[in-house]
């Protein structure tokens, strides 16, 4: 039995597949280099064929923004640094191309490794997927062996790479299991939207598995079992057929709306950080979009998005939701989220520091790019555009000003702005006290419960020595949700809560007592809490 | 002119006394060792016998607290490394004990101050001091000069070292300039105590003036003018006899007693940071200790203090301020304020991370030891046990139950406890919205501002970034104080202040009109908010 990380839930069971990564290169002398720099050229033009239409498939099946990770491998296929290092490689060592390609890729990993930032340490697992790429197509074998399996199986590597995982037969893989990897990388993002269990950073599990191997893979648990005994096989199955009973329970709730006694419609909403995930929203019944994460445009790459990718990621989402409503929350950067390319200062408590809007009042080049696309989207949906971290009168009044400038340049230019609400998170313990003075200021809030719990009993719920103190069901914080419902409501505006706590099934019948409108919850969590209102009601 | 750190409030006009720490010695070889490791032990015992003696005399003019320096100091002298290391060199290298010494106090105080550690660093100060002490003796030459000041003058210097600061006469030294130094430095406290103004840190003081110029020292700006004009000096007196006036003005409000129209008494406390600080509170007219920060006890050390120390130092402020009341709040550790000797956990926001009673909670042995001494000292004088960060009533039932157990213990042991009352600091927003509940078990509630508006805002106020956010005034800071002060009250439980808002004198009226009992402020502002509380009321 081996320990990883429980990267996408669900069990599978099956046998082992083992996708060798490291291409075995041979390095031999040659005489004729120019001969080899023909053969790297088109070689390289060959990787650039296959990644276009890899690119261009996968943006069906993994959303646009996942199938960007393709854009990147372009760009390096276009660097010239990059392809000039092996060039000179092949006339300096006269060397085959194959060989120098090893070599350089073998250097540029490297020197991603050794840079302490998490982005370029998994930038060097593109380079290594672009070189495996440019040897397999210069020794003509076939390309990637996950792309060709032909039967279910659990797939076993030391890491899959991201045009690995895109290229998946979402049909036969049954899960996948690597060394390395965490819950944050390229694959586990796609293994979660493709709904493939995996069992992520296992550390050395591609030693101790051999190709047709039986195996049980527990992606709840993190759990890998090599050669389960028939007894390990039937529980397994046992929890795989429970969970599929209660998907298939739950689905039944996906068209049923809940209405409460007095006529109310109480909605229950997604929370998304990608638009990869609409499609996931809509497939449990979402009626809408209680939260999109805007942020997930700025990481993971070296500059800040310009105006018109983030439009075409808020016009698609607004778009595939059609007439139900779509919460974008604007940049909610700071505290323990970096962007490594904004050279943010080091601060003493970040919780506490120059985060969300805060951010966006002292970068307001940032924030109105931001606006400029919301406003621009908001004639292909329903929009609503959601400020964070708003503490105070001050800081809505502001961010509204700035929000009614964006809109001015954006109709004198000739732009047409459709029709939008203004809303706030509430989750300083200020707003919270004031919600009676911001309710005038909005036509929505919505609770953002970890950091108004965090900020509220100052306990910082990442810090394992204090977390036992975090408790969603504090008097306090209890109070001061039903102080914002009552607030809001006595002005006439709607309140939905998109913390964890709207998730929490042992909450939702007081959250309900308290009169909370929306309820907006990850996914695969949609459907549960709809179950447990319905119970209610 | 020259800028450094105001360390100590108060503008001083004079003469520079050039005070040379630097004592040279000449080193030459030996042939008879044995009578140089004589001389050495005999100048040991001296130099022992003279700390005692300061020690005594300082315990009256700079407090207990400090005072215990020279225990430190004692400690050096019975250190064998250190007196072996001096013997082995007299005989391994054959030299004068005096050239010894100097060698290897050198060599002490490079590892310190290589110490990545403020602690060590300091401490390399006092290892200086005793080797200079020792030489002296040695070279039998009159001890450290700034004992020998005979006419008034601004003592400049590299670094004062505690004893030199010790031995100061406060009606000489009108003032202090070092190179060295920072405003939490012996020297900085020991001359706030002594009301000698000070700057420290000026760089190279020493290089630009010489013995016998005028200077104006500023220790409100830290700033130092060297030769001025005599326009300049005017100024400065002019500032001087103002200062003075203003004092002499304020001294008129020491006895009186502030009564509200409903014929309540309106008290105003001292915050104190030590055991010294109390002569200055009384000198100031405070009607109690509003809060005695008893961290300081357990900071600037390398290990946890005695139940007897700690004992010591309550009893000491309990029976100075007689009848009047004394809050000592529970360590209070964590945050930005660390032991080294505990080897804390980093945190990513230690500001919501382990600290204060949460600390004491994690560590009953460190907690029951203070509550001991507490308990012990309750019998000298009227005290009140304040425990700080409580968020919820299990906290305070938890530490309640601490107590409880401790006062049992005691009583067991035949040890008497003398009356005392428990309140808690009021300084995590949900300690204040709850505050309902917990008025019911204590028997006073103190309102530390400093945190509560840091946490209700979300706001890290040291964060240049975002101070602009922290406003005392903020609408949501109101309501909570009124809310903890109608609680208290509604349950016959008085309500004090302690942090800096209670010394914001545009705060005063609003204060005084929600109710609130007890305004405790660093002492020179007690006169300042009865003054202004007088011309209210």
């Amino acid at each position: 039995m081996f320990r990883g990380i429980a990267a996408s839930q669900g069990i599978a069971i099956g046998r082992a597949h083992i996708v060798k990564k490291e291409v075995e290169v041979r390095g031999f002398s040659v005489e004729n280099t120019e001969k080899e720099i023909k053969r790297l050229d088109k070689a390289i033009n060959a990787a650039k064929e296959e990644v276009v239409i890899i690119k261009e498939n996968s943006a069906n099946t993994i959303g646009q923004e996942n199938a960007e990770i393709f854009e990147a491998h372009l760009m390096i296929l276009e660097d010239e640094e990059f392809i000039n290092a092996i060039k000179n490689k092949i006339n300096d060592e006269k060397i085959n191309a194959e060989y120098a390609v090893k070599l350089v890729v073998d250097e540029f990993v490297q020197i991603f490794l050794n840079m302490d930032n998490q982005y370029f340490k998994e930038r060097a697992s593109d380079v290594r997927d672009i070189g495996n790429r440019i040897i397999n197509i210069l020794s003509e074998k076939s390309s990637n062996s996950i792309a060709n399996v032909r039967e279910k199986c659990i797939v076993v590597a030391d890491d899959l790479t991201p045009s690995e995982t895109a290229q998946m037969n979402k049909d036969l893989v049954l899960g996948m299991a690597t060394n390395l990897g965490g819950k944050t990388s390229h694959a586990a993002i796609i293994a979660r939207t493709l709904e493939i269990p995996a069992v992520l950073g296992l550390g050395h599990i591609t030693d101790n598995v051999n190709e047709g191997d039986m195996l049980i893979l527990d992606g709840n648990e993190g759990v890998i079992i090599i050669n389960p005994s028939q007894e390990e096989i039937e529980k397994y199955e046992s929890i795989q057929k429970k969970m599929e009973e209660e998907k298939n329970e739950l689905l039944k709730f996906r068209d049923l709306r809940i209405v409460d006694k007095n006529g109310k419609r109480i909605e229950v909403a997604a929370n998304i950080g990608g638009t990869s995930e609409v499609d996931i929203a809509l497939k449990y019944g979402a009626e809408g979009i209680g939260l999109f994460r805007s942020e997930f445009l700025y990481m993971d790459r070296d500059n800040l998005p310009t105006e018109d990718e983030q439009f075409e990621a808020y016009k698609y989402v607004l778009e595939r939701m059609g007439e139900k409503a779509v919460i974008i929350r604007t940049l909610d950067i700071g505290g323990d989220k970096n962007l490594p390319y904004l050279s943010m200062e080091h601060e003493q408590n970040p919780f506490l520091g120059l985060r969300a809007v805060r951010l966006c009042l002292a970068r307001k080049d940032i924030f109105k790019t931001q606006l400029r696309a919301l406003l621009r989207a908001s004639v292909y949906g329903n929009l609503r555009i959601m400020f964070p971290m708003i503490s105070g009168l001050e800081e809505l009044l502001e961010a509204k000003k700035i929000l009614k400038e964006v809109e001015d340049e954006l109709r004198a230019e000739g732009i047409e702005v459709g029709k939008y609400e203004v809303g706030i998170m509430i989750e300083i313990p200020s707003a919270a006290i004031i919600s009676d003075i911001l309710a005038k200021e909005v036509d929505f809030f919505s609770i953002g419960t970890n950091d108004l719990i965090q900020y509220t009993l100052a306990v910082d719920r990442m810090n394992q020595n204090v977390s036992y103190l975090y408790n969603p069901s504090h008097e306090a914080i209890l109070r001061l949700i039903k102080m914002v419902i009552d607030n809001a409501h006595r002005e006439g505006k709607w309140v939905g809560m998109c913390g964890e706590m709207a998730a929490d099934l042992s909450m939702t019948k007081t959250l309900l007592e308290m009169g909370l409108d929306e309820y907006s919850v990850t996914p695969p969590m949609i459907l549960r809490v709809r179950k447990e209102l319905n119970s209610i009601l």
